[in-house]
């Protein structure tokens, strides 16, 4: 029997410089390579409540002051997570969970990153299982891939890992957010016409009928090892060209796909000229630019550079706002003041949704 | 010594269905792999006018009413063309020609293949040399590779060769004008904002910086292969899917070179999701989309479906006119009233370029 009481943790998304693109097991989610992130910084955060209670009659889930419908699609999925929780602690409680993201609004920013971490970072926390990051980032990895990168601060590794059980595709931090802290991804907002396809489908449709993607894995691997080693001794040029170069990469395979998955528009296509452009006429690289599933930008540059970086996207048609963030450290336990759950109600302290 | 006389050709460009993207040997222009094309009528052609005579004191070019710089960069590498035929012929006289491309003005319609194939086609006959269209092809080949594809009508494949010297590198039609009349191929102008990448230096960035390209050749030939028994049965579905699969793998490798080279835009893009479209309501395919170093999209259809193509084309924004083309019959001597050149002035007859 546990005790009841509200888990509060805050989190946050990543931005992926060499990047996750196909399964080598759809149920363990096990990737057919190691990729590396920037964890960001509460500046694109997801703040999130928890409490196991036997008062609960049931599962629910707000989230930004609107109750989800957890039966539903991938929502269900994710969800299975809890109940693998549930039952490595051996408790049978439902599940309270109430969370906010401070994206901005319809800005197309990714949030499930931010949302899966915290919610696993808080949930076993208030299960009491005492979980090493390692084995916490194997729970979130089986929730949603990508996100396991945020389970720790600064650079952080998803390693692919050998074995058929999953149990060495962890995440790791490679190196902490102090140790290169000039680095800043700006973020360029791109607005979209449409709606775009899930990662989870497209990568499933790429590995089944891209021919370029058997080069991916093997590709993508090795720069995940030159891109370690180039934050290992801040080595800004060889960065950029890696992140640039895996992004490219991934985009290609994507538009290889039968039928073709197109997630940059003109508007990126403008960006990554632009950044070329701004390195080519420094003679080095100042900025580097990466794109996951859809048209916004992150243009990755040192505190140098940011201000003129930020003057040329702006000048970009298309680009709607820009977000700034540094290396962030990773999911915290939050104070009871920071509850946003009412204990007395079982219910959310207040609607605060951004819709 | 030989009889001082115009001649006139009129040849046509061609659509490529499988790409050619890179060579095995830049010298010679051998291809990686093997590619297939449908020559296209003289809706997209160009006439040109040779003479070979002493009393030339020089070679001169006039393209659309504008003499030419043949000393110029790619112009001079292309113009080499001529100094093989008169080596071939054992001529030493000086050539005037004189071209007409009857293109669209500024469509961005890649005019080369029709120049470079009619250039050759005129002034081989001009100099007596019984060229069969094989050594033809091979000819046109070393000025500029996939304009010799135009040497025949209908479908034609240039194939990869195996031999060092190229020999057994040239282009013969695999199906006459009149195998598959209904196919027709109805081009999307698109307009384009910048200056594009020339596909000589391109094709060369891509070889050298492209992961995935070493997956390309293997899977082109493969794609060659295929697409010749769809078009022997005459099956538009398979040549479809195999006409859209390769040109989004060419232009995957294209989005993989570093830095990247992107010749799709938003239209295309639009283009190619109403293909797409288009083809899962009817439950088979209606028509394919393929693109070659530009936005311009080639929409391959059958008669049937000519208009209602055409209508879900132009209801796209940034489609500026559609021009229609059926299979060609290849280049031909025109009669001498056709002649573009005054003999006795040597010069164009009169100016009618179109800029």
């Amino acid at each position: 029997m546990l005790e009841e009481r509200v888990f509060t943790a805050v989190g946050t998304s990543n931005i992926a410089l060499i990047k996750y693109w196909g399964k080598r097991n759809e149920q363990l989610i096990l990737p057919t390579n190691s990729s590396i992130s920037l964890t960001l910084d509460e500046n694109l955060s997801s703040r999130t409540s928890v409490i196991f209670s036997e008062r609960l009659d049931r599962d629910s889930f707000y989230l930004n002051g609107k109750v989800q419908d957890i039966n539903d699609g991938e929502l269900k999925e994710k969800f299975q997570i809890i109940n693998r929780l549930r039952t490595m602690a051996g408790v049978r409680d439902n599940i309270l969970v109430v969370s906010e993201n401070n994206f901005p609004t319809a800005a197309g920013l990714a949030s499930s990153a931010a949302g899966m971490s915290t919610l696993v970072f808080a949930a076993s926390n208030a299960l009491g299982l005492n979980l090493t990051q390692r084995d916490l980032s194997i729970v979130v990895r089986m929730g949603s891939g990508s996100a396991c990168r945020s389970i720790a601060g600064g650079f952080v590794r998803w390693n692919r890992g050998e074995l058929d059980d999953g149990s060495d595709s962890y995440a790791e931090q490679i190196f902490n957010e102090s140790h290169w802290p000039e680095v800043t991804d700006v973020i360029a907002v791109v607005s979209e016409g449409k709606k775009r396809i899930s990662s989870r489908s497209g990568m499933r449709q790429t590995m089944q009928t891209s021919a370029l993607y058997q080069s991916r894995p093997q590709f993508a691997e090795r720069m995940a090892r030159e891109l370690a080693e180039a934050i290992g001794r801040r080595d800004f040029n060889a960065l950029a060209e890696i992140a640039i170069r895996d992004s490219n990469n991934m985009h290609a395979t994507m538009l290889d796909t039968y039928p073709p998955i197109s997630y940059l528009n003109d508007t990126s296509r403008e960006i990554m000229n632009a950044v070329h452009e701004i390195n080519e006429s420094a003679g080095e690289a100042l900025a580097a630019y990466t794109f996951d599933a859809g048209p916004n930008a992150h243009v990755i540059t040192t505190d140098r550079h940011i201000a003129s970086v930020r003057e040329r996207l702006s000048e970009i048609d298309g680009v709607s706002r820009l977000i700034e963030s540094k290396a962030g450290r990773g999911p915290r336990i939050l104070g009871e003041s920071e509850s946003l759950i009412d204990v007395g109600s079982m219910l959310p302290k207040r609607s605060s949704g951004d819709e």
